[in-house]
């Protein structure tokens, strides 16, 4: 782990980013010693710094220190933070305030690969997220609600966890973007209200443009998604997982997500 | 500062109060050394904790640390924070994490005599509180609300933020629960949709029970609460500042407000 650069493992107690959690962060897989699909995560990163007015490290800064976490995790899982630092009591940022960033590097989780092919079983969580168009979409260090959705089951078989918002809108998996298909066109939840917009899920995006595939940005609700011809999930770290069990929707077979799958997995997509 | 019991001032950075804001705080005035209003500052961490099924420290441990801290300063201000501590990687928490708990002392903010009693100007804050049943009344870590909110003006003489709701009800201060007095009666805002109900909220419903003045809990909106005849926001570091501005709102003469705030200068109240 390397903090402000320095190798370390732990922070000052009172960075914002634990007290107020005002901060933001990322996941993302390293390939051979270098973060993949840097360009967007960096992207993103850039646009979620913008939206808390933090300032955001430079790439260089970034990519350095990631290949040199990297070194001793060639294949591992690297996650950013990055917080507003040190303030004068209370919540107002100061403009003085110096970002604290947090750079680790992680072996990857092996998922079963059964996940990818047949398809994951997705629990229907209880927590609602609610709505704040101020933090929508952003991946911030607020995520108390993802918390309490994840804590919803214990069945180590069903891996995900589905998430609608206090509308009964559906949004997303808690740490996952979600993508149905329906006859020949694809949609995904609009987050513009709440949710996290994830990196695979604009490649996913650009995929449907790419191939010529309608892909939506919808408000749908949970009886839409049921009778949908394939749902899948994707984030990050663990790709696309086409969903095979969610409620009274099953699956055996997943061909657009398939393709989709293989796709993404070439990182210069 | 002491952490888990200890001297240190810094925390893991894979702490979930960091990585999630997966955690509580509550904050305080030391008197002579000894923790203010204790008991009902202790009950509410308790509930807190026990909303986000995390495990509170024991009483006893808690006040012993206080009063080591207070040592320095016997008439700080101080942060108990409890996080979830450490886990694997992932939202879910695991059973086995033990709670990280962060106390401290700090030398108390010496605000202007004259906001206590001529009162404060009051800004407007065009952040408006997302709803969130299952976290709403507590004080958790996630916070970026009241951080944009608390970046919204710069006004050195304006020292609090009063915020809506996504409903356009009034809520609270920014760090305060407020109250409005019209005719003979007592209102404050309804918390079961967001907000923190913070310990000096509940003095003031004591006191207006045992002073026979109707409290109610209510859903207003602001051009109710302009038409108020006293306004004033209480929490335990400020005690009860009565507004004496807030967009059309005047008042010079605050009788009821005064009445209170020298009630709850008293803690054995």
């Amino acid at each position: 782990m390397l903090i402000n650069g320095a190798p370390g493992s732990t922070i000052n107690a009172e960075d914002r980013g634990l007290v107020y959690g005002d901060g933001v962060f990322r996941t993302l897989r390293m390939q051979a010693g270098r973060p993949v699909c840097w360009e967007r995560q960096y992207a993103k990163l850039q646009r979620d710094c913008s939206a808390l007015k933090l300032a955001c490290p430079s790439a260089l800064v970034l990519v350095s220190e990631l290949q040199q976490l990297g070194k001793q995790q060639p294949d591992g899982v690297a996650k950013i933070v990055i917080t507003r630092g040190l303030s004068a009591r209370g919540y107002a940022p100061s403009a003085q305030s110096e970002p604290t960033r947090i750079l680790s590097v992680n072996p990857a989780t092996a998922y079963p690969p059964e996940y990818a092919k047949q398809g994951v079983r997705v629990h229907v969580c209880k927590t609602r997220l609610g709505h704040q168009l101020l933090l929508a979409g952003i991946k911030h260090l607020n995520r108390l609600e993802n918390v309490l959705a994840a804590s919803e089951w214990q069945d180590q078989d069903v891996p995900e966890g589905l998430l609608g918002d206090v509308s009964g809108f559906v949004i997303s998996g808690t740490r996952s973007n979600l993508f149905m298909l329906r006859g020949n066109s694809l949609y995904t939840p609009n987050l513009s209200r709440c949710g996290v917009a994830g990196v695979q899920r604009d490649r996913v995006m650009d995929w449907a443009k790419q191939h010529g595939v309608t892909c939506k940005v919808a408000d749908f609700h949970m009886e839409e998604l049921l009778m949908a011809d394939e749902i899948f999930l994707v984030n990050s770290l663990i790709g696309l997982w086409p969903v095979c069990e969610l409620a009274g929707y099953r699956r055996n077979q997943h061909p657009m997500a398939w393709k989709i799958q293989e796709w993404l997995n070439d990182e210069h997509h």
